[in-house]
């Protein structure tokens, strides 16, 4: 049975969800990049709730924020991120950090509940200067050399540069104590639509796939895009076109039921009106949490290229930038992620993995880690738009508590 | 006969020409932007040039450069470009401007030619700031506000900060002189392959194709790329790379012998790895000197857009930026340059139509025009290894001061 002291007050967190979408509001949603004006003032805003809620918390070096507690016994880390992509949502980070706030708030106080809650907020999650900077700096991932190395993907400003004008620069950077938390637990929109479409409301993430990372070059021969007839053209950017669809046309046959891929960007030379491109540069990921699959894929890109390679035209070059490595969740995590919404969200959860990439990934290279989905309206994400509605927001937040309780329930340390 | 006295000097054309390639050189090439130094020096070394040769020169408010002759007689008017794309060929514009000046240096001192040749420079053909800016400028075609208006496409800095920046703001701007001339003349490199695959050494241009110019938008939904299944994607990016394929598919049934097409940009929005594009959006443009098969093929265009809106993915809007204008060459100027090249290349001329825009389609709205091409090395154009042999452009400058000579003859004003 659950006990209804250490219920979330969903009124209190849907209230500090729109305080922080209000830092930054761009639309209904938000633009916080990372170390911006509005990233730097959630964070303070957040580090002054810690303080209210009990916990020491100070921003590091790399603008991580975390929160400690004094209380004894175990303690579970829980967090997630505040900076968004541009442009973007207002939920898509600041649900998992309100959530663990909130879980704070009602465990450590409460002389019933084991143990504490600690706070986290993971700097650059979003990516804006590299991969995952923050976790991964917690975990002993990131060396200064790493960091010297950092620079803004839109302005190319450097994170060095960025962290002397936030006033971060010189400050040490928190690493994870070994021992100390018996696991860590997040919470995120599901940014998809099987919730939604199936009418529940906790996604029980069993895996976090992995990400691989291409940028395909094509070579061709810039000329006039007046005088050059079409029969002898050598157009870099309609082979990438072709390429394109080459791909969409080919992958469906060999990829597995939850694969994706996506051409995100892609880059013309010289770029102008009259001039047919010499280069074209796409950038292009796939997804899965099966390695075996990714193979087969790279096996077909690669073979896709030589082809056209070889027809003379225009070469074709896949260069692999990132290789993605899938994380397993805690099966202890999933199952008490089961029973909590059991408890509070009428058993309507549902085990899936997620598709997008989470801090959990990183921080579960080093202690068990768990993470719940809520449902996100129309699956859309990464736009201002992305939206989930406040019973579902405060469902979450009960499932989140209870999780959090009943893991260091079953801790005697 | 061909009088010796009037030859083009060949090694001081060659040696002009090189000279104008050393300033702003970039590899074998030169990148002279626009009011950029190296365009500002060749103006003024041109300028040294123009008076040694006995003209009366300045650069006027808008940058072009005009030579004028005091000898009586009839007057033709002749130049071309020195500004170049960027990283561009090192005679695309110059080969022009030097066989102008070479003309005048042999026709206007010597007492057994009719009248003078006059040299214009005109600024901005390559279109960094707008669309032949320095040539309508002359015919009367830009009022202030179009230059308050114009903006440099790479780095978006205003024409009039340009214009202060080399000292020309405040500057008035020339116009032409209505009767002064019999005609314009203008020599190019050939930037195609048809004078080189048929051992030819003359191009005479009949007309100067129109280029019509479209912004093509693709709205879908921009979304997660991770979290998003594939058959639920609403892909601006994918919708863009199927069209530019349609495009090649479809066009080739309903566009006429010498119909180019291009698209020389791609952005899709908002270009990063990890989502998928919600807008997407391509630079088009179609060649042609027959509007009829011009409006043949917008209209597929616009029934291609319509079909892919109708399939309920993404909307592709079609909007025309730019409608061309065919330019007719002068019949006297065609059979002037066809004689010339009798007597100086062995009659080795073809009528041709050019696929590339020049400022002698803007000179035609005012007075007789003419033009005509030498070859290019393999027909690369707008690339820094365009290249023409050297005796071809001595070729050119005998034909090119010989055709000059006879128009100029044939006045008896």
């Amino acid at each position: 049975m659950p006990d209804n002291r250490l219920h979330a007050d969903g009124a209190r967190v849907l209230a500090d969800l729109h305080a922080l979408r209000s830092i930054g509001a761009y639309k209904t949603g938000v633009h916080k990049p990372t170390f911006s004006e509005p990233h730097m003032r959630s964070l303070e805003w957040l580090a002054q709730r810690l303080a209210e809620a009990g916990l020491t918390a100070a921003i590091d070096g790399i603008g991580n924020v975390l929160g400690t507690a004094a209380k004894s016994g175990p303690k579970l880390l829980a967090g997630s991120h505040l900076e968004s992509q541009n442009f973007a949502g207002w939920l898509d980070g600041p649900l998992g950090v309100v959530y663990a706030l909130e879980a704070a708030r009602i465990i450590n106080p409460d002389p019933t509940a084991n143990g504490a809650v600690e706070v986290a907020v993971w700097c650059d999650e979003e990516g804006h200067f590299g991969s995952f900077l923050g976790s991964r700096s917690y975990v002993g991932a990131v060396t200064d050399d790493d960091i010297d190395a950092a620079r803004d993907r839109s302005s190319g400003r450097t994170m060095r540069d960025a962290l002397r004008e936030v006033g971060l620069a010189g400050r040490a950077r928190e690493t994870a104590q070994r021992g100390r938390h018996i696991g860590y637990l997040e919470a995120h929109i599901e940014q998809g639509q099987m919730l939604e479409s199936g009418d529940l409301k906790i996604g029980v993430v069993t895996s976090i796939v992995g990400i691989w990372q291409y940028r395909i070059t094509f070579s061709g021969e810039q000329n006039h895009a007046g005088t050059t007839r079409m029969d002898v053209r050598k157009d870099a950017g309609l082979a990438l076109a072709r390429f394109c669809v080459d791909i969409d046309d080919r992958f469906p046959k060999l990829s597995g039921p939850r694969t994706v891929w996506t051409t995100g960007r892609i880059t013309l030379d010289p770029g102008a009106p009259s001039i047919i491109p010499g280069r074209a540069e796409m950038l292009f990921q796939i997804r899965d949490d099966d390695p075996g699959v990714i193979d087969r894929l790279e096996d077909l890109l690669r073979s896709m290229a030589a082809e056209v390679s070889a027809q003379g035209r225009c070469n074709v070059a896949v260069e692999r930038l990132r290789t993605g490595a899938p994380a397993m969740m805690d099966a202890t995590f999933q199952q008490t992620i089961e029973a909590a919404s059991a408890a509070f969200a009428g058993g309507r959860s549902v085990r899936m993995p997620s598709a997008a990439g989470h801090d959990a990934q990183v921080l579960a290279t080093i202690m068990p880690a768990g993470m719940l989905f809520v449902p996100s309206i129309g699956g859309i994400s990464h736009h201002w738009s992305e939206n989930t509605g406040d019973a579902d927001i405060v469902t979450g937040a009960q499932v989140f508590v209870e999780t959090c309780r009943r893991l260091l329930m079953e801790c005697t340390t």
